[in-house]
């Protein structure tokens, strides 16, 4: 197909697709003719891909580009470890990974998760990433308020668990092993984009909810008038 | 405490503190000598929660405006709504608010949430929030994968809901009717802050732990070599 055509399919401005391909987000399309290029149906899939990383992921060129180049590795912890990095903007902690105080929390960690049945490799930079977030609350945590622990984080971490057994737990090695690589990582991409704001939605209306049913039982706690 | 002491106990530099209060995010504090300043200790408390709402949230100065601003009024669903607003940079999608797709799928999720036993108010931004991340992912989702709805989402929704449980559940109306409403809204700030990346990476991890399990499920179930 034509640029012309590629835009309209994929919503996409022709000035931006030219833009993705001085990038080198896409590859140039095969020249036709002096002025012209065609584009095959990847073109058309990618820059699909590209326009949700951006549009709903929010992400910067430079993301999308390590998304990319991930997408074109063979699956494995580590891809998916630099994946899952290039899709959350890293937040600033005041302490770094193998610090003393980054090890102790990671040891925290790394024990609770370990009691409660999970199974998991620390040096992955999914493991990473959770203690990051647990050093950020924590250190942020203020001081009068009941002490901040990982154990307490026992329910979160059960949901996520729940979420995960529906999302892998029906599915076996061997059928996965007939899925093209490349197709499981764009999954991967996808689910995570898409349903993450999804799940953080639906977090926040299900306090809604609660919060509705404790007034609720307020109010028919409450004597009548007299 | 003089700016110094407010610096250095907040851990943000002198030239951030003056600045905040140019923007109107701090008080000027109170005049103590032609050019000195005094501050109390709702500085310090003010100065660290916008701390964690740039450094953790990502959030931009105007974000926390609308953050600090809610803060001071009294809590509600909308003031609730107007706050998760800010914590979280709306995507765009190409469906509006009020258009005939957007309605359609606040219809879908209204229904499915309510066959699940949910109570919301579909008034409220957090349940907007809600059908706008649905129809981003649905919008974006590959035509040729299993189709994409809402009811498909449930076990995400059975997650949250496990959550608010954990979180709200035990909490009583008249319980809570004793915390100071400054105090109440500062808690639902932070906890969104702090705890959705952790809720996030937790899931990424529990995939991790997930895909382990599935891969050793495929060891055993292989015949022993001859």
């Amino acid at each position: 197909m034509r640029i012309s055509e590629l835009s309209r399919h994929a919503g996409v401005s022709v000035p931006t697709i030219k833009y993705y391909i001085r990038e080198g987000l896409l590859p140039p399309g095969a020249k036709a003719a002096p002025n012209q290029a065609q584009y095959a149906d990847e073109h058309l899939q990618r820059l699909k891909l590209i326009r949700v990383l951006r549009e709903v992921g929010g992400l910067r060129v430079d993301a999308i580009k390590t998304v990319l180049a991930a997408l074109e590795q063979r699956p494995g912890l580590e891809v998916v470890g630099m994946v899952h990095s290039a899709l959350s903007p890293p937040w600033s902690t005041r302490f770094s990974a193998g610090s003393e105080e980054w090890n102790a929390a990671a040891d925290e960690v790394y024990a609770a998760l370990t009691s409660w049945g999970w199974e998991m490799y620390r040096e992955t930079p999914t493991f990473r990433y959770v203690v990051d977030a647990y050093l950020a609350a924590k250190s942020a945590w203020p001081p009068e308020w009941p002490p901040f622990s990982f154990t307490g984080l026992r329910p979160y971490a059960a949901a996520a668990q729940m979420i995960a057994k529906s999302e892998i737990g029906g599915t076996s090695a061997t059928q996965l092993q007939t899925v093209p690589a490349a197709d499981l990582m764009r999954r991967l991409v996808l689910s995570t984009v898409l349903i993450e704001p999804i799940l953080l939605a639906l977090r926040r209306l299900a306090q809604q909810d609660q919060a509705l049913k404790m007034w609720r039982r307020g109010e028919e706690q409450r004597p009548a008038d007299p």
